[in-house]
């Protein structure tokens, strides 16, 4: 039994928030207090991220299936679990949700609410990065969902805990988290004029990795009802 | 075959006994040892709390639920997990555990047994981070009442994790650990006028999450029975 | 079906030696690379440890329980898990297996196979620590007990992590590992006159959480036989 | 119902490949952003790498068992769980991963794709480290074989974890690796020439293990069926 689509829209909505809260405010907190060593504040920004991730999607993937990522939902409608108009809906859940998160990041910290990054983050290293941060993510995604519904919030935390750090970009790899971090001139920002290269890189990753695992895993789409599609997992599950 | 009070109520006061002497022992080595930079000592300090709470949750969840937080039991009662007496008697446990815990720490690190804080931790940033801090607790705490005991001490550690780094107040999030924290002039310590305005937070927050819960999972108090009340969650559960 | 005695203190000893080898080794490279900043060795020596018990546990805790730990052992044979002939080769082989932890790790680190620690390590605030971070360790145990085998290594782990940072000791814990270090002038060293009273303190917090627990969860022994006494977790399990 | 060998090859190779992209391009972020502090950029790479670990275990596991390694294949080989004409076809696909990750972390961080590592590993104290390193992760991989799959990946990324810093070669523990890291003049790289030195210390070390637990733990070829074979966790495991 689905949750209707209201309520799946608010769990995209609040944990996306959420998510980027986590990863701006984290950013904020890490460079206020590292005195200019920026790997001990990417560290402390890292640690933040995946845990968050860890939480947030235990929280709401019984609801909407936690994806809080565009790249996540149009590769569940190329795989047929979610339809084009709900995948809409919830791309856009997931950037209001984003920009909220900015938001909340900055009202937290007693910055103003919007500021356009001023962080260049540009070039084939980085489209290499951001491509092979969500092609990696993906493959986690699908190639968890034969497992049960608990370890993939463990997987995908671990996975972008590493990512943070082997990509030279720090691993976006969320089309709506790298807008809403265009409007933070801060540690976690990107310039506005850098994104949509990094969205492209993200959706061609994402889409490489869902052709490869459905000839990897023929029998994919039972176990992906499991994890991607929103399900409840119930006290005895 | 629920535990009789006597033993609830032990295990709500040790456990947040053991957590308060964490955050703030942790908080005290960490500072000792991190020779001014904060950021080390913050992270020490979260790591510290994040792995106390997985531990503390498993431990005393199966006796009393382990709230451990007037917040919890208080967002438990309106959903009527707790009588409204048997939630003041819990209360009263984790106040008198967390200044134990407060009194244990400072005798472990041969310091005065109390002392009263004099770290400012006010203005509308911080009671912004507080509410979110606890209504993100809620949230991941109701969220997840819908697994298996066995995803909340992870879920919550994780999500204190992340909290510590993404509010500017380092999220306390919990009125017991407020009050004990007081109690500290150390590295974890709040000035005890700011105390009002972070518990006022903190109920807030908590009050907010629980009601967009019980919109949002209408099914919830079923899976709620397994987590947040007392459960014997048994060799095969 | 019990594994025999001979496999089962093979693993106390291989588990043991290899869980010193971690703390004493960690100890070694991270004040190597830490340049004289003690928190940052701390956090990896911390991070080591806390990982080492997770794998460790796992994958000797079917064949022996895992214990490591003489104060474990004793406990358990106060709850008639083991018999007191079988507890003093438990012990035996825990002590000699920490001792070759420690030659061990400094033969990786090309230092003389054995060195009296200078470290000193005393007064009452220790004294205390060892107390609190040994009776909290047997809490954690007895009060995972409870669930299943596979939460226990978690837990413990993320107990120790935690506990590194809240006592002053850094907590020791565990009266083979407390020898075993007293063996290496090292990070992770304490002066052999030190030894004593860290491992009454440890026995005394020990003996105390498992006389609580005996009244805080009144069927403890039936959940205890999946955890301290050596079970096959099975396939299915 | 085992995956055909392309399909196995493809996940040991992918796998393998995304594995030392983590290794070697979290090595040179964590470089670039440590300012000369060796201990924080080890500090940042170990939890890179144990966090890859988790996610890759879990993603590929299902389809080819998530050995990424010669020394494991050689010790399933070993025990029967892969013939030794697959044993040679995993191998292969390793080498080939491990040297492909290698490329995509240069290209990610703007490097020349390949190049020379510079970094003396040698001596007796490298080799006694290879050689536990190797015994130990074997161990705990057979050790765990009796839990459910679902263990091992958290097992061994807490193991490596630890070992990253209880050795003084930072526990390569894999040829494959090995070799892909001595095409790497970054941090984490290895002279060509000290290469064959640490692999044979990593097949001891592996051998050495199996043979001991092959005794420790005789029902073992049961268990192992379920983590080194590949297995289709399926939604209800």
């Amino acid at each position: 039994m689905k949750p209707n689509l209201r309520r799946r829209l608010t769990a995209e909505f609040l944990g996306t928030l959420l998510l980027v809260a986590t990863v701006v405010g984290s950013g904020i907190m890490a460079e206020r207090l590292a005195n200019g060593n920026v790997a001990l504040a990417l560290l402390a920004n890292t640690l933040a991220t995946g845990a968050a991730l860890v939480a947030l999607i235990f929280t709401f993937g019984p609801t909407s299936g936690a994806h809080f990522n565009p790249a996540v939902s149009f590769a569940d409608a190329l795989e047929h679990g979610l339809s084009w108009s709900e995948t809409l809906a919830y791309i856009l859940a997931q950037v209001f949700g984003g920009i909220g998160g900015t938001i909340l990041a900055h009202a937290m910290f007693s910055l103003p609410l919007v500021s356009l990054s001023r962080h260049v983050r540009s070039g084939p290293a980085q489209f290499v990065s951001e491509f092979t941060a969500t092609f990696g993510l993906l493959s986690v995604i699908w190639g968890c969902s034969r497992s049960k519904p608990n370890i993939v919030p463990f997987a995908v935390g671990s996975y972008i805990t590493a990512a943070y750090w082997f990509t030279s970009s720090t691993s976006f790899a969320n089309p709506a988290v790298t807008i809403a971090r265009a409007l933070s001139d801060t540690f976690a920002g990107i310039r506005p004029v850098d994104v949509p290269w990094f969205v492209i890189a993200q959706f061609l990753g994402g889409i490489g990795a869902t052709l490869l695992f459905r000839w990897l895993v023929p029998n994919l789409p039972l176990g992906a009802k499991e994890v991607l599609i929103p399900h409840d997992s119930g006290p005895n599950s």
